[in-house]
């Protein structure tokens, strides 16, 4: 284990939420301002979606929802791994992509339906490493399939000066469906006393990656440096983020009643106060920390609010529900083989949230997620 | 006017369909592997959507349709002119962007319901500069209202080390619904004999812009260069894409039996033949080529042959239908404020497009676009 590098913020590794935001609230203002549209069809928007992980809108006999995410700088990371691992690792990032996509419009209750892809590049040749081009149809497809999702299609464009050449931007679509109109999440039901049961990730999933790249940029060996298990860190950061479709599902059949569910991405444990309500988010146990996430945490010189405030450490997604239901969504969870803990409680109070056993607290104004 | 260049190639210019193509081929059947998911909702897929335009499946009391499609490099045109003109051009950009996803849905006979937004950039800064980023907005919620859909939100990544700094990468996807389920138009029901009607374009839309890109840094006053007309090339490169989801609209409710549509994008006229069929395709009567694209195609030296085969020449879509019908066509569209011309008649015999008053043809195995 080399020395650790000075802290790097989020900002230093390239990503400055602050100067987003606000374009995203001017944008979320006047994309409802659109929603009289879909009267012709006597349907409505449900306006608090705005802002939520997906859009939703009531067509009667259903909710329907649609969301687009993208993966990020991830295809950075295995494109340098390539050389070391001998495998291109696109079937991986086309998980991580349909994770992303997935994972974000199951938080409104939705199952993902129908999934389109948009993998733009900088310069035609990419496509002619068949190699790579297979793993990547093959996972994509193989991911749609175990979210229950068909692939219906997408787009390949070829930007040439927009898109860095050998390199390939991957996104995509989903549009889900609400049935019945109960299992609707939007977190108006979330109350003081749910139980927050975490569940586990696969590993860094697909966010922090910038900071992963300087990182390694940093480490004699690079991707290759042992992060201390046996395992090289090139390979830990290409395990496929895990998809919880099946998970939410199951959860559903079971019976019990899903108040607020998150999707632990790029704001890592502060995204558990999403929800629009002033409560409070106390977390009294912690799961393991991946090894691939202790050594990025170490190595990046991460202070412990900096890593749980931005990285998953360990929980890739949340589920609130009554506290004498959480025994039984972990058991459910253990059956799809996720393990998942009983690790906090909803409480009233200002928002924010607090993870006790590591003396962290995270102010309600520091997620920054909303308009 | 300056002096002819040399001609440019598509393949010169840097977009290479030869490379992508089997790629997009090996996509389509694994995604067409996925179907059975939809059976879940006891929804089916329309097989004979995959390779067309959009994606469409049976959901009982109406056929639903998903589409996803990105501006391309149009973009850079825009940053290249606004020291010229003063102004972000953004806004057309939006509207251009929403005119790709919108004008792919409408051929299958779905109506836009839901957008939504993919604008990925290279640095954070992006949004920082607000005249812009207030511009991207306000268009892209103009044309969304204008096409009758409402925007559900998206997303905007930043993607250092993927996008080139300062630029954008400017993509979308859309739901739309085909209600009555009579509406469906996939192809099956043109006839030998049925009238292509062509419907303005506003100018080069969103493709042909690579090689604009090149005859504009070939030139002495690039984009400042007057194309023959007073215009600026920057100015009318910049003109947005026309909508055309509201002529598709009055269409069907004028009771036209609308039999094949075509949004003629990067293939030009070749993608005049895009239906599934052995069909051959006479066109008799030109509309008036805009002048940026007369302007291009003598500047950039390209053969009548590779000018209608690659830039829609001042026809943006195409309508196929019975040829007692095709005056009502013209009416509907002129009510609109669209030119239109009964323009071409569908033929029996080996597949191809014949453009008779410039004595050009393309054969069947010229267009490529499907698997």
């Amino acid at each position: 284990m080399s020395d650790p590098q000075p802290p790097l913020t989020y900002a230093a590794a390239g990503v400055d939420y602050s100067a987003i935001d606000p374009a995203k609230v001017l944008a979320q203002r006047a994309a409802a301002g659109t929603a009289a549209q879909l009267e012709r069809w006597g349907h409505r928007e449900l306006a608090a979606s705005r802002g939520e992980s997906a859009f939703v809108w009531d067509e009667g006999p259903r909710y329907r929802a649609m969301v687009m995410e993208g993966l990020g700088t991830k295809s950075l990371v295995a494109d340098a791994v390539r050389p070391l691992s001998g495998r291109s690792h696109y079937d991986a990032l086309a998980q991580d992509t349909v994770a992303m996509i997935v994972n974000d419009i199951i938080v409104v209750g939705a199952a993902p339906q129908v999934v389109t892809a948009y993998w733009a590049i900088g310069d035609s040749t990419w496509f002619a490493d068949r190699e790579r081009a297979a793993d990547l149809v093959t996972g994509w497809a193989g991911a749609c399939e175990a979210a229950g999702a068909t692939w219906g299609g997408g787009e390949t464009p070829a930007l040439s000066g927009i898109i860095q050449p050998g390199t390939i931007d991957l996104a995509g679509a989903c549009v889900g469906v609400i049935e019945p109109k109960e299992r609707l999440v939007l977190g108006d039901r979330l109350a003081v006393g749910d139980a927050i049961v975490l569940v586990e990730s696969s590993g860094i999933h697909a966010n922090g990656l910038s900071l992963a790249r300087r990182v390694a940029a940093g480490l004699p060996a690079g991707y290759a440096t042992d992060i201390g298990d046996g395992t090289a860190l090139g390979e830990a950061l290409l395990r496929p983020t895990h998809l919880y479709p099946r998970l939410v599902a199951a959860l559903f059949d079971a019976g019990l009643d899903l108040r607020y569910l998150v999707n632990i991405t790029g704001h890592g444990w502060r995204k558990l106060m999403r929800a629009p309500r002033d409560l409070s988010y106390r977390l009294h146990t912690l799961p393991p920390v991946p090894p691939v996430l202790s050594f990025l945490a170490r190595a990046g010189g991460l202070s412990p609010q900096e890593a749980y405030g931005n990285l998953n450490m360990g929980a890739g997604f949340a589920v609130f529900l009554p506290p004498e239901q959480a025994a039984r969504a972990v058991a459910v969870a253990a059956a799809l083989g996720l393990a998942a803990w009983d690790a906090g409680v909803v409480e009233a109070g200002p928002p924010g949230v607090a993870i006790e056993p590591l003396g962290l607290h995270y102010a309600g104004d520091s997620l920054g997620v909303r308009g």
